[in-house]
């Protein structure tokens, strides 16, 4: 999978790409079906609704579910962010996100390198959000919305929200998001949502500037949301949770394009659990030292 | 303005009929531009979002804004409705919801006969919904959904919900949702939202389970709702405040077509204020007699 001059220029300009369907129903149906019981886990990874039981985010499932590790090194998915970056990928981040039937909340607006630079010092943003709809994706179950061209802004200003949500975000001053839609054509094409089926992938920004809505309607909007970075751009902190942020800064190597329906043999390091390590943070560390 | 057989029957079915751009751009301006003047009042008659500043919902502003006076009594909304509930109609209630644009909050789903039965104890569902839009309503700002032909089913179990917003709501259970969603097509038509501009107007059911996400936008989704209510169908007891839900059963009389763009004369009973009888309810009264 080759990315055209046409994509390239595409994603330029608008700051992301959206593949319809790139998996099929068969492959997304092995990965969805693995994740009830993923969420089922009462663990620090999985994070649950303010005031539900419902499954938010759940971190690293790539280290301990085997469908999910032949993700991470699924070529439809690896291959064209290698192209864009134009460097071997290391994981920066891996989660599922529930955004679950009637009880999905809000993410509010954001940019993800803002927390990778704020947070975990990634030198740049050279680093690439993916997200691949495990379920269909319609106007009514909180899709993801863009501002097309938004990562023309580099980093912008974002205050740490704690209270809205059940988890922690540098979020975006409204006043800039306005400023922001409207010069990205208002009410014509100033905010996008990629509406499409399960098996649905897109590739985007690090600096594009998104957010969902909530989720009233009886229909799971379950995704992956993985951050691929260039190796040279590793993280140089380790601020946050290994589950969160990961330390391991080897190379992606791809696995074969059919690796989901067939048993790929993948490493699953954290397949009894997670190290006491990937809870202890640098924090923890100089609080040790003092 | 008159329904015809299909717009009938296509009530029947669905349970609400969808009006594009009715009211022109300069009778929407008219009104839109009252609001923020009435949004600012610190009044009982405005309902805050939890934990904001923005005003959730306004009531009874047809009793003390010229404009929305006139809206009341305007014959492109009064007409249909007395066309379909075939008699004269009064005003049972009248907001002009926010929905504000980063801050409007989830309306879950609902029925509003519920409520007007529970509470008010009004006699049968033979009362009108009517949604006017003063903002453009697009997939972002927080739309309207609607379960076509769910008012079929009448009035549903529901539980009072309390916390979930600022607002008391009555809310339908999610497995019936599900259910009614299904059954109602599913993916494929099982919840609409009528888009479109200003100006826009809705008529629905009494008994049309509805909802409302969330406004992450720029853009403001103020609406008018107003109920309309069969006059032999007036409600039998003040439990709740009569800005909330009106005493006077007085059949209303139109105003000429041309009525939002001239100076048509209308009384205005509360526009020194609300009269304490209009926070008084049989609760007080029965509390008294005790």
């Amino acid at each position: 999978m080759k990315l055209s001059p046409e994509q390239l220029a595409a994603f330029d300009r608008d700051g992301y790409l959206f593949f319809p369907g790139l998996f099929s129903s068969e492959e997304t149906k092995r990965l969805n079906e693995a994740v009830p019981e993923l969420y089922g886990r009462r663990e620090a990874f999985n994070v649950r609704e303010k005031g539900s039981e419902a499954v938010r985010t759940n971190f690293a499932a790539h280290l301990y579910s085997e469908p999910f590790a032949r993700l991470a090194r699924h070529p439809r998915m690896v291959e064209p962010v290698r192209q864009l970056l134009g460097e071997a990928l290391y994981m920066h981040q891996f989660k599922i996100n529930g955004k679950m039937a009637f009880e999905g909340d809000v993410w509010q607006w954001h940019q993800d390198y803002g927390t990778w630079k704020n947070d975990d010092l990634m030198p740049t943003e050279r680093a690439m959000n993916v997200a691949i709809f495990l379920d269909d994706v319609t106007p009514f179950n909180g899709p993801l919305m863009f501002i097309p061209g938004s990562h023309k802004r580099g980093v912008v200003d974002a205050k740490h929200d704690v209270s809205t949500t059940s988890y922690p975000l540098w979020t975006v001053d409204n006043a800039l998001i306005a400023q922001l839609v409207e010069r990205a054509g208002g009410k014509h094409g100033g905010i996008v949502s990629p509406l499409g089926p399960a098996g649905s992938m897109i590739l985007f920004h690090s600096c594009l500037v998104h957010a969902s809505g909530s989720n009233l309607s009886p229909w799971n909007r379950v995704s992956v949301y993985l951050s691929l970075c260039a190796v040279s751009n590793h993280i140089r902190r380790f601020k946050r949770p290994e589950y969160i942020a990961h330390r391991d800064f080897t190379p992606i190597d791809c696995l074969p394009d059919d690796c989901l329906l067939r048993d790929c043999a993948v490493d699953l390091p954290w397949k009894d659990g997670m190290p006491p390590s990937a809870l202890e943070t640098s924090i923890d560390e100089a609080r040790k030292a003092a």
